[in-house]
């Protein structure tokens, strides 16, 4: 029986160098040897206050949009691509869809203008690059990435992050291009809620930033996150999206998160960082902390996460009434959801 | 002797009710019960690469405005204040003096201005306030604490900052009171080394972030930190100070602490937080985690943090030549140093 195992040990590891993937042998808690998934990726479109009754067609959009994210995420990590490339790719076709509150179709904040956070973290070296509030870029995760690889920073805020943009030449654009008519409607409904009370009736807010984490065939997690904010936000307000460890974090030695919600509950948190520690420090598994946290510390309706571990399981814990998502892995899981 | 020990038990109670003070009874991990510090502070001037060979003088001179800080501080703790009153005194007056890089005499940056980032934690709720490059305000602390008490924000950042603190009222100064002529010079030779190389010689960067965290009689933690970052550093870069989980962070469960050095190792390990969830998650005491963090995971010459923990333990430790720092608590324990 023993040599039994040697033998299919021996045949999986040749099988895994001879596909040049990195199918890892890792050891569990249980002191069991398995061998990891070879990619995961889930990705979120924000979390909030989604009704049942929502118009069909509106849902459907919502689900095609993220559709067309997972596959080309997942196109990029089953060629044995990066998982910084595919949570990046993930989140950039996300931000330029006007359904998401991220780039294009992002919140408008009091000023009537849009302002663009986003993070990217790589779990191999847990460097980071994020923006906060830049206006303007058409394409905030990819000034993250930039931010990252090519500047001593790791969050570069404002103007400053304008002008490193577009002296590197990103895509900018006018705000034409970031307001929608459905944001603008949104911004008007909420600033008449602001001045009348709360019986100006439930207002629709903007949810909708975007996120995305994966595993690689390489053992590399990564997270990305972009967001535009909340609607009619005071200017310069940083939620926890470009904030690494809060609203965005990879480690490979525990797991990738991308958060998505009310940013100021998962700072008092520093909700990504508290998972991952659980994990490293009181050897909780991804599902334990990851629900700790969303279902126990933090207030019910405060938003979700969406989480891929070291070993390829996708946690996606949410306590508000639902969150946009989709997950897919290379056995084949796939899922795509608002509600449960 | 077991009576003995009940009956000063009760003594105990009752002179602590009496006294008006929270003299706390706590569990020790050794399951024997203590009582702890009824208050302690610790602050910062900085860390980084503090010569021995500095001028006798100046050194004289950034001993004695520790002193001044912690002697404030020491005040509001002994007469019953709290733990933020305490933090935010301390730092307020580092941030009018010009030796330290924040407020008055802080950093230039490359286009020729001042931004200053601070945040403020609370121990007891884990509110926190914080404010990221905003340009003339005289106390970005008094800002951040705005920031956490009076609006539903944690972080705000730039002009929006900036518009908040005229709005309300805080003192604006001109560009001319936060620039000194030593930071002037220092960002000469900085740009200087920058066009030549390191052949132009070792610069005196500024360092000088400041910092306080202490423990009122209330048991409650709190932490604040101040800084005007990196000299030269590019516009819009935001370091770990006003990062609430990095450079700044309280918890009562665990402790507080202020982080100084350069801030994107501390952004990479999530520092502060990372400490405490070793306390909280992984029952190392405060001492055996900060050592660990400061001294094993962060790169040599990094820089340093001070924490108090919940029983009013003090740990000061840093990996850089030096680090500015006055420690004092209820026991009569003082401390004023640079180095050992």
């Amino acid at each position: 029986m023993a040599s039994t195992k040697t033998l299919l040990g021996i045949i999986l590891c040749f099988l895994a160098i001879q596909f040049g993937c990195a199918t890892q042998l890792v050891r569990h808690s249980a002191n069991q040897e398995v061998i990891a998934m070879r990619w995961a990726i889930a990705i979120h479109g924000g979390a909030g206050t989604i009704g049942r009754d929502a118009e069909a067609s509106i849902q459907e959009s919502y689900l095609a949009a993220l559709q067309v994210a997972l596959e080309a995420a997942e196109r990029i990590l089953a060629s044995g691509g990066t998982s910084l490339d595919a949570v990046q790719e993930a989140v950039r076709i996300l931000e330029d869809d006007p359904l998401f509150n991220a780039g294009r179709g992002a919140a408008i904040m009091a000023d009537g203008h849009c302002e663009l956070d986003a993070a990217v973290m790589d779990g191999a070296t847990r460097n980071s690059g994020a923006v906060a509030f830049v206006r303007g870029v058409r394409n905030p995760v990819l000034l993250a990435r930039h931010v990252m690889e090519a500047t001593p920073h790791m969050l570069v805020a404002g103007d400053g992050a304008l002008r490193l943009a577009k002296q590197k030449g990103f895509q900018i654009e006018p705000d034409s291009y970031f307001e929608t008519e459905r944001r603008r409607r949104m911004w008007d409904r909420e600033r008449q809620r602001q001045r009348v009370g709360p019986e100006a009736g439930e207002v629709e807010l903007a949810m909708g930033t975007v996120g995305a984490v994966a595993l690689d065939q390489f053992g590399n997690l990564a997270a990305a996150t972009s967001t535009g904010g909340l609607t009619n936000k005071m200017p310069g307000r940083v939620g926890d999206s470009p904030l690494v460890g809060i609203g965005t974090y990879a480690n490979n030695a525990t797991c990738a998160i991308s958060c998505t919600g009310t940013g100021e509950e998962f700072i008092r948190l520093t909700v990504a960082h508290r998972i991952s520690a659980m994990m490293e420090f009181g050897g909780l598994s991804s599902s334990e902390a990851a629900k700790r946290v969303v279902m126990e510390e933090l207030p019910r309706g405060s938003g979700g996460l969406i989480l891929v571990d070291r070993l390829g399981n996708i946690e996606t814990p949410y306590n508000s009434r639902g969150m946009y998502r989709a997950t897919a892995d290379s056995r084949g899981n796939r899922h795509v959801a608002i509600w449960e």
